[in-house]
């Protein structure tokens, strides 16, 4: 059984279990779950190192005196899933039958249209019927839908979400506020991440060799998250051509953890600054993680931290509009997003367990 | 008045300010203390600024609704100084003298002789009778005199802590099992640091472009903590030889954070593995923040964390020994010392505040 | 006099002179033309240090010999200028008139239209009759005008090249093929840069620590480089609507060189890739320092040397074109364009003193 | 056949192969020797890729014009070699009989004892009649020998060069004149290195994100170069006792190129400063390549160069002394300095080829 060192187990926690656990995003898992007051993390599977301490895997995490098994136990509450894009779909279906709830960060249950997923990523779905049941795990735009998915929990169906990419929720959360109110005719997305979000396989190009000192553009005109934020964009704007179509482009900079997404529109009308302001006060004064922010945002704002900062501005000389989303890619952007939605399906306060502060320098 | 936008204010918080809170240390003791259960932080002040948010010095802290103030406000318990050398030596008596507890970051009462305060620091201490008051805030070291100084608290008299630099803390964490064995004929300490102990200035050669790939040494044969670092191995050794004239060299390399203080100790006689082995574990093995691993710690194990990691070795070939501190300069060598000699000296459990794990890659 | 040490004078050398020498592309300049067969470098000027060796200043230059000086000796043949903007605007007509040719690696010669100056950098230009005789020193789209400046020369004048800014060179050789073929119809151009650019004053945000583990954008809307790409894509195009309000954003990224510029193009009419390719082919075939790439180009590729990567896509899906150029900020983006424009002035080939290879790790 | 597309071939070139061209020291070797006045690059081989353009495997390197093979030609009159350990002596005695002159970039000829490769390599030298012949290939030390065997080459014996490793090239130049004058009586070096010298393997450790903000140590008390160092510090003592049982201690950190050496020195008596500046000043003076600096150096100072610089220091306190050497691993610390050695065995001037500056900033 796992112990987790210096939490007292608690009757009413929730019993949570990590597969996936020894990449990057299931240690960012651990690092916020076995810190979070409500979860008693009783199981982590990776693809090997049954029986050692997590700290075998991931030696940051040595002092959690967590350990990895080989199968997660029965009576889990929820599952986070964080496997390569194709191996979660087979998986849920058990889990849910068995009462699980599944945060899935991986792509396997982002896309409504089964027919995205031999387009964009290569393979037939082999559970359609679970994406319409699938939460597009987002707070942000789809609160109502997750806390439907935690009546329904209550009511014994295990709750499922698809944990948004972390290009989409960059780009999301700085273009929603315009795509909602149909401001956007043509759209550039131009964006920039550390190299974290590649994952933690060995290979020659992602060598701190190759990568130092150097920026490049990659996925051109074919990156997977491409057809989440068209989907999601098409929701927002009611299906508006310029969801359709839209030209996205990733980079990889010099960095372990961040994304800066510029998201370059031309409006379909002049938009002046004060409307700007208005409309990104409005859509996010409430929000607890998304911060408008006045000056241009860097990623370290961020970093370590679940929290978003967006930055709209309007330029009078070309009449264009330039809307930018930062976050860490592997809180916001993956497993504090996946605690948030957690949070939300389980009835705690979105915030609880992701709490920190960014670190800078 | 200072208000703490997501904690509620509770009558048992201990009050606490910070005095030079726009630098980096001051950036960390917010993010540490704007999370600390058992504190309201009530005032922080800084070099310019009154009034402004704290996001306009640290933006990254702009979510925590803080303000930058002229002066400290009355009833504060406690203030943690964050200033240049000679500054804090200053205002420590008038803060003592209205009951405040004063954990000071810098070295004005690190150095219990007065004579190395013109030898190392170049300056004459201005009050000399406070050196003998001050504890060295090493916990793992002085927890007797940090409780002597709680009991005294709680009796009327205000704490003064002398919180270690980073080097020191390295350095000392990786060789006080063997110092006070005994065990050390001969030391050299070679350490690397990342660049943000250096602080905020701005400097022409700590420009990114100066920085970045590239290490050398600085400070040879006259680096400040050298002083530190006698004292204290000198207090653990009864005043041995080998704890005078040791050869300190310290390098900047293109990290933030993070320092590594590699022990080279050539023995007063051998030593198996196995000896070091137990001596190291009984000297650490209750302690929250000190692991010793079998593996050399890299010093991204522990950033963002108050954790310090060490290994020692002993080689049959040579005879001699090499023992390794990592820690993360801002928080276990700065602000997280800080505040886990606060927590002692108002009779928390040490870890309170501090539990984050790091964060990693 | 000055002195070099490893090469011998040459009585048919040019005679070159720096002003502006102890700035990073001052020390580019030197690196270049102290290994310039046809150059005898006479004189180096910069803020301060007269009477130093050059070491003082650049520690890597130090084995050149070469030594800092107050003032520029008589009998120079060429100078290159490299001040913040302003101050050559003031030189640069003395030189002329003492018959010295001049490279002006700052903005002060770029543009051609006097209004363009209070309007994108706030002075009026005090010398308007020479921005006509000032050629744009981008060799691969003004080699006709640069060889009518070297016969002018022979016949008694001097030569002013302006030479381009780093944004404009990546950007203007991705996109010249397109534009010249009036295949742009609306663009974007979203690019990243290396922070040397920001050159060598110390600024707190420019420290290693607050630039590490980074991406910002700046110069939002406003950056001046915008100024050049609209003059030369409107005299690539005939003065066409698409060059005219481009939308330019430039991010540092944490690294020291280089330049990635991505241009997003929503193109006239549809455009297959073999025409993309043939165009781009015939464009830059007998360019020595302009490569057509098939793999998307990372900055690194061309470090520490002249050349310039160009990488261009045409989406099916959307229709949407992509060009991308990247270069060394510090070579072709300043002194290794300002050295292949002298060779153009002074009748050598383009790639004299260029010929090293990119530094790769 | 090879053609090299930008210099013209000459009758009285010398032609050179490149066994084991694909990875990084392959990259540097082709980098110098592609510029190199009197080389003609006739054949690179490396795992697999024959056929291809060597822009495939380096892509900075494929404006050179030159396409990797299967084998290498007949006619070569050198060969250098950057293979595994093992890999070189197997094939040293066939190139050795066809007449071609050897410079073996790696472990296989460095060492003159046999024992030597069982005890620190782990195999048994398949040739140890060769390692008597072999040169310890770094010129400043061992200049006579080199011209010995460029003698002997001309009388018609192939020379045999097992050039340096890199952690001994920094450590042995900021050593031996204190070494010569048998003033070490003990002998701590602690060495931190770029992460270019492991190789272009992928490896996960070597990641980005693992090695980005870190620093580490690593072959404590077991690192290979520990052989080479004390081989060669024995030389130039005569076998003193303190060239037996160093204590070397590499580390990583997060920078691609440079490696600096801290030599801690316990001398056999005081030796004030001025001694130690005739000493060192007096070694190095006639050297090309090694410079001799006031202010503690940093890697980046040598940058892409085969520029090494020593500084040395005498502690008055503890009357120890400190010697730090600095270089570009991959440069001086392994292709420049093989074609240094390449140099002195054809009868060319040591620098012939390696001119450039460093690259800086």
């Amino acid at each position: 059984m796992y112990s987790h060192a210096d939490m007292t187990s608690n009757a009413r926690s929730i019993r949570v279990g990590i597969i996936g656990a020894t990449g990057y995003v299931g240690g960012e898992l651990i690092r916020l779950l076995a810190r979070h007051p409500s979860v008693d993390l009783v199981g982590l599977t990776g693809r090997d190192r049954h029986g050692d301490p997590v700290g075998v895997v991931h030696p940051h995490l040595a002092t959690s005196g967590l350990t990895l098994d080989e199968e997660l136990s029965d009576g889990v509450d929820a599952v986070f899933l964080a496997l390569p894009h194709g191996a979660a779909a087979a998986r849920v279906p058990g889990l849910l039958e068995r009462g699980v709830t599944v945060i899935d960060q991986g792509p396997d249950f982002r896309l409504a249209d089964p027919a995205d997923y031999p387009r964009w990523y290569g393979f037939e779905h082999p559970h359609p019927d679970l994406l319409a049941r699938a939460v597009y795990g987002l707070p942000e735009l789809h609160r109502a839908e997750l806390a439907a998915a935690a009546a329904a929990r209550i009511a014994g169906t295990p709750a499922l979400v698809g944990s948004p990419g972390c290009y989409p929720t960059a780009t999301l959360l700085a273009l929603a506020p315009l795509a909602r109110a149909g401001l956007i005719a043509d759209l550039v997305v131009d964006a920039k991440s550390g190299v974290s979000g590649a994952g933690r396989e060995a290979k020659a190009e992602m060598l701190f060799a190759e990568v130092n000192e150097s920026v490049r553009a990659y996925g051109i005109f074919d990156h997977r998250h491409t057809a989440e934020m068209e989907q999601e964009l098409g929701r927002l704007t009611g299906g508006a051509a310029a969801s359709r179509g839209i030209d996205f482009l990733p980079h990889l900079v010099p960095m372990t953890r961040g994304i800066l997404s510029a998201c370059h529109v031309r409006p379909t009308r002049a938009v002046p600054q004060a409307e700007l302001d208005s409309l990104y006060a409005e859509a996010y004064e409430a929000e607890p993680f998304v911060s408008v922010v006045g000056a241009p945002p860097a990623t370290k704002h961020v970093l370590g931290s679940n929290h978003a900062r967006v930055h709209v501005r309007s330029d009078a000389r070309t009449g264009r509009i330039l809307a930018i989303g930062v976050i860490d890619n592997l809180v916001k952007g993956a497993a504090g997003q996946g605690v948030q939605a957690f949070n939300a399906v389980f009835g705690l306060p979105e915030t609880t367990g992701l709490e920190s502060l960014p670190v800078f320098p």
